[in-house]
């Protein structure tokens, strides 16, 4: 056997540090300390060592750079006489000051105004990393579940069980579909709160519905759909994720028995995206008959992509069943633990047509070879303790006493305003009277401290204006203050005095 | 303020139990019990409800459904005395048997066999899955780091921390780019172990470098860029996902002295991925003269993906700094912790040149919304903890170990092979005898109980046969016995007699 050509050369040198790539072979044999303190010196300089950081110790970094300690412990006493590090020791030597070299300068990121926020219309593509990082005293966006009642002990408990008994291959790379123990919870929590029923090898596991669509973007543009129609209103994110994804997205109308099914076959698309349990924004439940026109027009060949994004969040109403558990081959069914758990999870499921699944997993696969293993493996553990079921009961209490103190402010503070969809969700919307410009509103709302967001800006059509506002994140002060501002804000706008 | 009107009729109506979704206005006033009991048993025939299951409480069911406890008692009873169920009291009742139903037999999945895996030239799309879930007695495949050795304690530690500390914000929709913690920390790694200078700002937090690559491949093809040149041999998953995502991937050499960048500038390709630091199969440090060109290469026009996909495992040779961190505005520059801690986290990282930055974070946004956040955050308490870079000392130790072990059985059951990049990495590859079909070896050590994966299947183009043998996963023991049954199926295969 013979060691290639490479091998030998490299094998005459000394190895460097990994600290800063330090290679001792660059250094002069006479003067090695002032090459090291030279070195250490660029790299505080140009922020490689920033002000605060702490260098190796000298006995360390001499056996890495296979040094005399003498040369390290000469080299710091040089920068400490610079002054640009102090302290020895135990305690370590700290980078206190960094020599000057010019550096660019970057634009500074002020946060946006109110008309930053509310001056286009549409919004940008970028709205909701706007909104996002803009601070309002008080916050009634919709679509946060309470993240206070977030289970830290329980998860960290789940943890601790999982990494106490899983076997070293799980840390491997592994099923991009999803680990078997997360997809049998996840299909058994499924049929027992969703009716649908469903093989654990059906299930895929995905990044959050927002990865779901992604993924049904691709392959039904594979197979030649341009477009996929929207309710409208519906969820501004999706419709832009849609349009991110080269697909269209033709509005069909909404109305107080949900979506418009003659109008959707009138409109010849090929696939539909809705919320059938709580439609997104308005909070309708999708009628009886049009479920039934619903499955006929799917029967005949069209496709239904049903986001069942806060089904479980049902407080004073009958459980609506999902559109997947009739119709298995015509529905691609999606759905996370965002609004039960924390959208920071980025944790969710989707379920196929059969003819549409493979290509769904190679398309997962490609996009980053499954979700990371160990959250899989603590909500499987959550699910199967019925940790989570607790967790729901839990919100649920919270939630609905959140949406009464916001229905009953409502009442107090908005008169004459209609409310709707606060049955089930994390949210309500109102309308208001028809000549309201909701936008101005709610721009008038946030220059007052409180984020809402205005219906329009879910509708690609003219709506009745009104606004979105979501209860379950916040304390019940809060939405009293909240509604308060906004109902002073409306009496402002109108030309009223504000109080 | 009014309630619209599919509100008050919800009101009407007494909720539904979550439980299957039960709802006691479908019941017969007199019969409740005969219509839960039949509900339930339509539950566990059809799977929603396995045999294993556990019912809800009595006085919890019967609490969600308004209705007495003696209407779910009575429905438990009648089950129990069809045998579907038994056991009741603090124990629970739990299903034992199911009501014949019929159901649609799904094909088996039988594993593959040795002429699935290795029958195929070049392997299919599914190769890696069929890899994965082929078991064999001793798996040398490369691309894992020892996976026995994932910090159990020391990843618990920190996410206790993390989970101890948070703010509740935190668990909600978070920047796409990633947290602002992780990033700092990561930047400060790339600085110290990389000599890469980098705006935290301008790092942005991936799933891994699978994903990195598709979302480069995403901006790229917007910009009018059909085909990545890659280097031939290179991975065989990187040349498959990009040619998933709509890419070319034309060949250029690699020699002694890494990629052939003259080839490169001939072929016209417009950007390159590469793994300097150590070329991926053939272990090649890319050297100092070719280092020149490709950065002319690059100021001329052409854009570089740098994988550095296990530079922080160097053993014996001096680092190598990434190209990145001469070149910040031509380099693509990605890496993950895959090989430091475990591929299962599916969090890496990635650089771009200044214009593509903000397409690529809106790719990201609209492919998952961005990474999980409690992991990023446990990653920044590992590597601002120090743990990280233990955990690299650690894995060095360990793996220079199992390389020396792995060559000094080479050298005694296959002489005559030439043993290439050894250095560093995870992995190392033998050149063998001209002659040799590197795939029917693989095949043979396969049909023996060993997995390792033929050097031809990396190549676009003829090459010199070889095989690929990973040394970090596997204990020394394996590693022996692996190396011996590759020596014996070598020598059966050559007409030679097995031992």
């Amino acid at each position: 056997m013979r060691r290639a050509k490479e091998e030998s050369v490299s094998r005459s040198k000394e190895p460097g540090a990994d600290f800063l790539q330090l290679d001792i072979g660059d250094a002069p044999a006479r003067g090695r300390a002032r090459w090291l303190a030279e070195r250490l010196r660029l790299a505080i300089a140009d922020g490689r060592l920033p002000v605060g950081s702490t260098l190796p110790a000298s006995r360390r970094l001499a056996a890495d750079l296979g040094v005399s300690r003498g040369v390290v412990t000469d080299a710091y006493q040089r920068l400490a006489e610079a002054g640009h590090v102090s302290g020895h020791g135990r305690g370590g030597t700290t980078v206190v000051s960094a020599p000057a070299l010019p550096r660019p300068e970057r634009p500074s990121t002020r946060p946006p105004t109110s008309s930053a926020l509310f001056g286009h219309d549409p919004p940008g593509v970028d709205i909701f990393d706007r909104l996002r990082t803009t601070p309002a005293r008080i916050d009634l966006s919709p679509g946060l579940p309470d993240l206070a009642a977030f289970p830290r002990a329980a998860w960290l408990r789940a943890e601790r069980t999982v990494l106490n008994t899983l076997e070293p291959s799980a840390f491997g790379y592994s099923d991009p579909s999803g680990t078997p123990a997360v997809r049998r919870s996840i299909a058994r929590w499924l049929a027992l709160n969703r009716g649908i029923r469903v093989d654990p090898d059906e299930v895929i596991i995905v990044a959050g519905v927002s990865q779901a669509l992604a993924l049904i973007a691709r392959v039904l543009r594979q197979d030649g759909i341009t477009g996929i129609a929207v309710a409208d209103p519906c969820s501004l994110g999706i419709r832009q994720h849609l349009n991110y994804w080269g697909l269209d997205t033709p509005p069909v109308r909404v109305d107080a028995d949900g979506l418009c099914v003659d109008e959707l076959s009138d409109s010849g698309a090929k696939a539909v995206v809705l919320t059938p349990a709580h439609q997104f924004p308005t909070g309708v439940v999708l009628h009886g008959d049009r479920r039934r026109r619903l499955a006929r027009w799917a029967e005949g060949g069209g496709l239904i992509i049903e986001d069942d994004y806060d089904a479980e969040h049902r407080y004073d109403r009958p459980p609506v069943s999902a559109l997947r558990a009739a119709l298995p081959e015509h529905v691609f069914y999606t759905g996370s633990i965002s609004k039960l758990l924390a959208p920071a999870l980025r944790l969710g499921w989707l379920l196929a047509p059969t003819r549409y699944r493979d290509d769904l997993v190679l398309a997962k696969r490609n996009s980053d070879l499954g979700n990371a293993v160990l959250p899989q493996l603590v909500l499987a553990e959550l699910l199967d303790s019925g940790e989570l079921e607790r967790q729901l009961r839990l919100l649920r209490r919270r939630h609905v006493h959140r949406r009464d103190v916001m229905i009953k402010a409502i009442a107090g503070r908005l008169p004459g305003t209609v409310v709707h969809g606060a049955a089930a969700g994390l949210h309500l919307s109102i309308t208001l009277g028809s000549g309201t410009d909701d936008v101005a509103l709610a721009a008038a709302a946030f220059a007052r401290g409180v984020k809402v967001h205005p219906l329009s800006w879910y509708g690609q059509r003219p709506l009745h204006p009104g606004v979105v506002l979501g209860y379950a994140a916040s304390p019940p002060g809060d939405i009293e203050t909240g509604v308060a501002v906004l109902g002073t804000a409306l009496r402002h706008l109108a030309g009223g005095n504000p109080r």
